[in-house]
């Protein structure tokens, strides 16, 4: 066996395990795992100008695939440039494999000017973190790490890479997959106790995770339909399968108020693969948890467990099997003309969205309207942000798009959110990815100005107004995108809007179309 | 007393320990902050749309005022996003008071989406951190935050606020200013052996900090001029004073055989507010340390001493009042004409540069040049990076030009570097700062292809060439800063650099100059 770098043992091991995509913002630190590259066959390199971009566009790869995409980072400021969409990706559940550059075993103690303490970085959201010490730990430290951001329900693992680990050879080359344990399976007890509640008056099923797919829906479709019970999910998933065939499930609001409403008649809730419904933030006088205090609730399955196993026997016991489903009837509205407004702007993609899009929305404010207007449109995804942090939006998109090459992507943003990581607009360019962003430019961080009354802030005066409004100057997307390569136009009307999302759909590659609110 | 809320006491107690300056990037936990800064006179609150850029203008203000700025961030992902600036502000020794707004202190328990361990994240690079419990806390906790940031050489405070500390009110209004110890000064026998070791041959002072000032460099001139002694600084320096007038420091070269060359002739060495000499990375071979193993190093004062007072006195026991130190003679290029080229572009700045310029150098490889071409340019200060997180130009540009607003500020930027915080932009439009950014497009991750070498990579293939190549497509600055409010032009000639820079320092305001390499 001959030699090769500790990079290269990590590089093949990765494969090996079934990693095939890095989404990279590489340094000195991390130029043999570049160089492996080229002697590797089966890792397809996605270059980032900013970490952010690779990290969410790991979370949206692991969404569409279920597989951990690998990142590759820079060192201490590397990992924390990319630490806000690991917040997200963590609360999405999604599973991804981080590696980190480190200094050279013997350079560290000298405390060179970019040294940081990485695993203290890494800790928050990583479930798995490793420092390899020797080219010969690399590889089975890959598996490790690639094992363990599999681990149900999907996680995050760190590893971090001194430079003499990856440049030194060692003659072990390359591990293969470790097991990984599966999902624990609800007791029997549980799966009755959840039927005896489901059969109560104003029940509801909450669900997450992988309920939210075609074939889990229809089984819970056929529970709702034997029991009566509602459908729900919260505000933000990371993944639903919906539209026209599907079953419809409920989105919790994200405005506290209209979600108390929302949830004020349930009595018996089932929660699977999800959690209780939190409020978003704390308001003054407002509960925490959204369901009413006299509620029962009842975990069938918490998001590590089989809730696919755990609803299949729910739906035996309710004796559910004979009973259809409500699917959404294929419908959608006719297109609208004239001014942009926030209803228009959801009727005509409502109304254009093509079958088996992967839909991103992070359109805040601006796209209130659009879930409940693409209901019952062409079955598609939508992917939303369950961590909260915003910037999701255009990694997710390009992640999605490497994941998915032959389904088209629609990424709905919003200029506040977008200008934290409009940087994936140009990974976007390099890779040719198909994705049409729609940017709701609307000059103001309004869901600020809604939340400013809603904790009890009173009137926002002239200094907090200034805060609020991102209107001076003006975000300019179209010359923003085509800085970064990426085709762009401006609307101003749903018409434009309409004729220039028909043209974008029926291209290959990234447009952006900037509506004007 | 009438009451206020914790919120209020905060920000007028901010003020009344002299921070009067906010770089913020809100959300809704931090509303009532937002709120009590139309209720308080005498703090500029400036938006960032990135917190990155938020944190790296609080350090590029530190610099420039010695004083600490606040930052306003939203909870754990925003705090993540100003983690790598934050890097190179610890680096710098620049203090920063950070306030994290954290969810509810009964909301935290229910683990809403956006909750994190904001202190996990906070503490890689704080020196002091504060949950604030309740508001009665928060006027104290901001007096202690901003009395910890002055603690000698200057640190990074971390004050968390809970939405409800914030919110509720209390009858404890504004705490002021706390004392803070002075730096410790050198005794006498260190005094004495720095004079016994400069007598020597071969001698050199490394200087850092404070010392990079005009009064004290004229003093280790005059130390220099008696005994013979060099004066070096490390490669990235928080700030120097130099140019006409000024007493020359060198610079230790980045490349590390370039340093090791350059120090190898090195015997005895006092450091003063400095460290040893330490390559920025690790390299195959080469020593971590790039002082010769035989060499004598005593350091006079560490970076929290008293540097300046330690040098009068080493001035004193060496007779060095009478010498007079070397200083600079106002000389400059002739403006070049033709074709690009990167001596031609630094023979164009160090003819143009104007009295008083802040410059802001991120230029990496493009700007190797300027340093030794603007030597004898008009007096000027000149800011570098040194945590090395690439990133750090354009929110460096902002938070000198908020702290010196007679000041122009010349920031010098790179296509790669300038990605990843280029939302800066936006800020010098909104405040109207005095910002002309010189943009170097080589379309290049050029310092990485000298890494991938100098670490015994080999030759980079096809796939390792795609991740330092990021030409494909091209960056297009002018659109970039187009599409966040900043004039900007792009140049392929030195005359029409020499004339754009011409107009843009005669002009107030922000301008950006695309110079194409």
């Amino acid at each position: 066996m001959s030699s090769v770098t500790g990079a290269e043992s990590l590089v093949r091991s990765l494969v090996a395990c079934g990693v095939d995509t890095c989404f990279t913002n590489p340094g000195t630190s991390e130029m043999h795992f570049v160089a492996a590259l080229d002697r590797v066959d089966g890792m397809r390199c996605v270059l980032a100008l900013f970490e952010g971009v690779a990290t969410g566009a790991a979370d949206g790869y692991a969404r569409m695939t279920s597989r951990p995409a690998s990142t590759l980072l820079h060192l201490g400021p590397g990992l924390a440039n990319g630490l806000a969409s690991l917040h997200n990706a963590h609360r999405a559940l999604s599973p991804i494999v981080n590696i980190v550059g480190e200094h050279g075993t013997y350079h560290r103690q000298h405390d060179p000017p970019l040294h940081a303490d990485i695993e203290g970085l890494a800790r928050v959201y990583s479930s798995w973190i490793k420092t390899v010490e020797s080219p010969a730990d690399t590889g089975p430290a890959a598996a490790a790490a690639v094992a363990a951001a599999l681990v149900p329900p999907g996680r995050i693992s760190t590893l971090i890479l001194p430079a003499d680990a990856a440049w030194s050879e060692s003659s072990s080359h390359v591990a293969g997959p470790m097991p990984v344990a599966g999902r624990a399976k609800a007791d029997e007890a549980r799966v009755r106790d959840a039927a005896a509640c489901l059969r109560k008056p104003n029940a509801a099923l909450i669900l997450n995770g992988p309920m939210l797919r075609t074939a889990p829906l229809e089984t819970c479709g056929r529970i709702a339909a034997a029991t009566g019970a509602e459908l729900l999910a919260p505000t933000q998933v990371p993944r639903v399968e919906r539209g026209a065939g599907r079953v419809f499930v409920d989105r919790i609001p994200y405005v506290i108020d209209a979600a108390l409403k929302r949830l004020q008649h349930l009595e018996h809730v089932v929660i699977v693969n999800a959690r209780q419904p939190v409020a978003f933030f704390a308001y003054p006088g407002k509960p925490s948890l959204m369901l009413p205090p006299t509620c029962e609730v009842l975990t069938l399955a918490d998001p590590a467990e089989d809730g696919i196993d755990a609803i299949e026997r729910l739906a035996d016991v309710l004796g559910a099997a004979g009973h259809q489903p409500v699917r959404e009837s294929l419908a959608f509205p006719q297109l609208p003309t004239g001014a942009i407004s926030l209803p228009g702007i959801a009727a005509v993609i409502a109304a254009l969205l093509p079958e088996g899009a992967i839909v991103i929305d992070e359109s805040i404010t601006s796209g209130r309207a659009l879930m409940p207007t693409t209901r019952t449109s062409a079955p598609h995804d939508w992917l939303t942000n369950p961590g909260g942090a915003i910037g999701t939006g255009l990694p997710l998109a390009v992640g999605a798009a490497v994941a998915c090459p032959d389904r088209k992507v629609v990424c709905l943003e919003s200029d506040g959110s977008g200008m934290y990581t409009l940087q994936g607009l140009w990974t976007m360019a390099r890779e040719g990815l198909d994705v049409v962003t729609v940017l709701f430019n609307n000059r103001t961080y309004e869901i600020l100005k809604g939340e400013f009354k809603y904790v009890g802030a009173g009137e926002a005066g002239s200094k907090a107004r200034d805060m609020l409004e991102i209107g001076r100057p003006n975000l300019d997307w179209v010359s923003l995108a085509k800085g970064q390569g990426v085709p762009a136009t401006r609307v101003e009307t749903l018409d434009a809007l309409a004729r220039d999302l028909r043209v974008a759909l029926a291209e290959n590659g990234p447009r952006l179309i900037e509506v004007m609110i």
